[in-house]
């Protein structure tokens, strides 16, 4: 893997290291995703002491959005040295019709999609290219479901960088004209986003990649940090306490992994109370091996071909599988998956109830959410959050030919009437 | 029209009367749209001592949407009146390289695609549907091209009101399915929007409809105080000072002179110093009515039958023509128009240079302000600020004509080598 000197560039900032997640060997903060010693996957570790100096005050005071909690982050602190269309503080929404209808006490709905490029990718997106900007990378890249593209394509445009976003070959056409659109480099890959991901680990390899930054493969200890913010906000939102229940969708399963990464900090670092939470996994039935591995009680991870239509969450080998399972296991949680009608009745449903279209993955999520109110495994009386992290605009086909006009008439109270408008 | 007495909930606010544009006569805050003595539109008036009141402080204490404004708008003054899924506070993006590109020494792009459901319209429903919910109304509903009636569905949705929308039949389909899958009624009229809003007016004189609040034929004073937002938070978002120029899409209007009523008012109320500012109004070759008049001199606006892709501007009898001729006159300003394909190069252009990815009205906007620059009737040195009023994947068939992958290989390290990746 590509190496750039540690010294180039991040501003003065918590992270003092690169820990190995299996054998705790520490590294520099550099591009780097693996440890030398076990091959496990790195994330950044903190100084302690820094983290612990931080108060609800500090983060109050910053802007209205992921950067207000740079002083947790591995990255940013300096407003200059942000590569960033400015995600974040995305709305919390109490979901009473929607808790009512389901049976649960208090639901809030945390809608990622209401970011620039209507994901939670943003986030993610942001803390990695400004932590690789300062690493000094030149170029922007990623292996993509689809909305980390979109994601990347856009900070690429805004920040005058060029990039180059590798995507499965059958993506949603929304989501593909939403990567082209800004004009850098778009490479369809005729394969699965495994296949996607195994190029673009070999293309960092390489001479001509050496400038290359690929968010989730090259500087992905930073990129997953970018996640914990959406565990942050929606404790901040709730008044600076935690939730007791979460239901989060997982594709590599990082996201979970990171918001009760996140959880555990604010309660270490004397941010919140220490309550209990616990966490909750989402997967599609087409695309379900980690929730698989949980059913059958194992560490074991077996590698999937996913089908369906959540797109996004379609990652068949999840690197992040082993702490999603570790997580939710530790907190007393659960996962299930969902079939691609239930997905789509999730969509419609949340759609009804509050107001937010998400995406396929916010369908999962919803519809995971259901099933496991009804199977007895979330607390009805416990509060609880459900993350949407897309948009369902990008996912349109998903809904088109269960919902459209439900009356067509011709221009006149007449045919009005006759349409049964007017009772 | 439908009369509903003006006591029966609009919490204490600053809205005194509801004033007739062309004659000056006084109505009480009811649902009324029209004068009795000349037929011209009525807006909401306010009691100038309540405006005067209102301090920067005031306003900065408040939440970060629309709501910060409400000492300035006639609804929802009380958290717990609003109907609303909180839109506002949208980016106000420093568009350097967009900029240089054009030759403009400051640019700045508004962008309000990042409302809930992504575009403008949800200020001006928020507004309108609170009054009408004040007002006792039971049913929300509106004539739309497209992004309105996705913002009045979606607001009925969140409060748990029914709502029924009329479109053309003629929409791009995502504009459809994303009114249709809250689940509300979607009345698709074989006609134009002329048609649909002809009809809708009819309707609200029906019994049938007594009950239902049209946000922009029988409540439309409330709804169009609501764009009075884009003006107030583009001026806080500047620290408190107005831009030079501004460029706006232009349909019905509306929008064009709201903005320029809120410039004036935060100038009278000693919000901002008195600095002129000049608006510019855009609109598409395929709907260019108020543009027309204004290059041939005239007050006469002459309807048409528009045509072209911008169909959210295509409004070929715009009811706020003649206020929006006058703002444009009064500050020295322009208008002007642009085809289909300087369209679609607006939006990429836009994309490219600022990583905001718009709809057609966009396109319009950011094209009209190249063509401006050009015709040297924006002044180059003058800080400018343009509108960005909507979300490009709600009309995606824009581009994705022209905009795609520009490589599609095999997962291999060999084939990206043949496709030219590695140089
Ligand atoms: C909308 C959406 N939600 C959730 C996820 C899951 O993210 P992770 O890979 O961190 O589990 C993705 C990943 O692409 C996504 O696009
Ligand atoms: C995206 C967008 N921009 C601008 C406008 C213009 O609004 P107005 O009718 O107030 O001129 C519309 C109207 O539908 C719109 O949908
Ligand atoms: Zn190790
Ligand atoms: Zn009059």
């Amino acid at each position: 893997m590509s190496v750039i000197a540690a010294s180039s560039g991040i501003a003065a900032n918590p992270a003092r290291a690169l820990v190995c997640r299996n054998c705790g060997a520490e590294y520099p903060l550099i591009a780097q995703n693996a440890c030398y010693e076990c091959f496990a996957p790195v994330e950044v570790g903190y100084d302690q002491a820094a983290l612990r100096a931080v108060t609800r005050a500090d983060i109050e005071a910053g802007p209205h959005n992921i950067w207000r909690y740079a002083p947790l982050l591995p990255a940013g602190q300096d407003p200059a040295s942000r590569v960033t269309v400015n995600p974040g503080m995305t709305p919390l929404i109490k979901a009473d019709a929607l808790a009512a209808e389901l049976g649960l006490k208090t639901l809030w709905v945390k809608d990622d999609s209401a970011n620039p490029t209507h994901s939670f990718k943003d986030r993610v997106v942001s803390v990695a290219l400004t932590a690789a900007k300062g690493l000094g990378f030149s170029r922007f890249a990623c292996a993509s479901t689809g909305n980390l593209a979109n994601s990347v394509a856009a900070h690429g445009a805004r920040a005058g960088v060029p990039s180059i976003v590798f995507i499965p070959y059958d993506l949603e056409q929304n989501k593909v004209v939403t990567s082209a659109v800004y004009q850098g480099q778009v490479v369809a890959i005729e394969g699965s986003y495994d296949d996607v991901n195994r190029l673009c680990q070999e293309l960092t390899e390489t001479d001509e990649f050496e400038e290359t930054a690929f968010v989730n493969v090259n500087v992905r200890p930073y990129y997953a940090e970018g996640s914990k913010t959406l565990g942050y906000e929606v404790a901040e939102q709730l008044g600076w306490r935690l939730p007791q229940q979460v239901v989060i969708p997982m594709a590599s399963g990082e996201l979970l992994t990171k918001i009760d990464k996140a959880f555990t900090e604010l309660v270490e670092i004397g941010l919140v109370d220490d309550t209990p939470w616990r966490v909750f996994g989402a997967q599609s039935a087409g695309c379900n091996p980690i929730a698989t591995a949980l059913h059958a009680g194992t560490d074991q991870i077996t590698p999937v071909k996913p089908t369906g239509i959540a797109k996004s969450l379609n990652i068949g080998d999840p690197a992040a599988g082993p702490y999603a399972l570790e997580a939710v296991r530790r907190t007393g949680g659960w996962m299930d998956y969902v079939t691609d009608d239930e997905i789509r009745d999730g969509i419609q449903l949340l759609a009804r109830t509050t107001g937010v279209f998400a995406e396929t993955a916010g369908g999962v999520t919803v519809a995971v959410l259901k099933k496991l109110v009804e199977a007895g495994k979330l607390d009805r009386d416990a509060e609880t959050v459900v993350y949407n992290t897309g948009e369902g605009l990008k996912t349109i086909d998903a809904v088109s030919a269960q919902v459209g006009p439900t009356h067509t008439v011709r221009p006149s109270l007449k045919a009005a009437r006759e349409a049964g408008l007017l009772g």
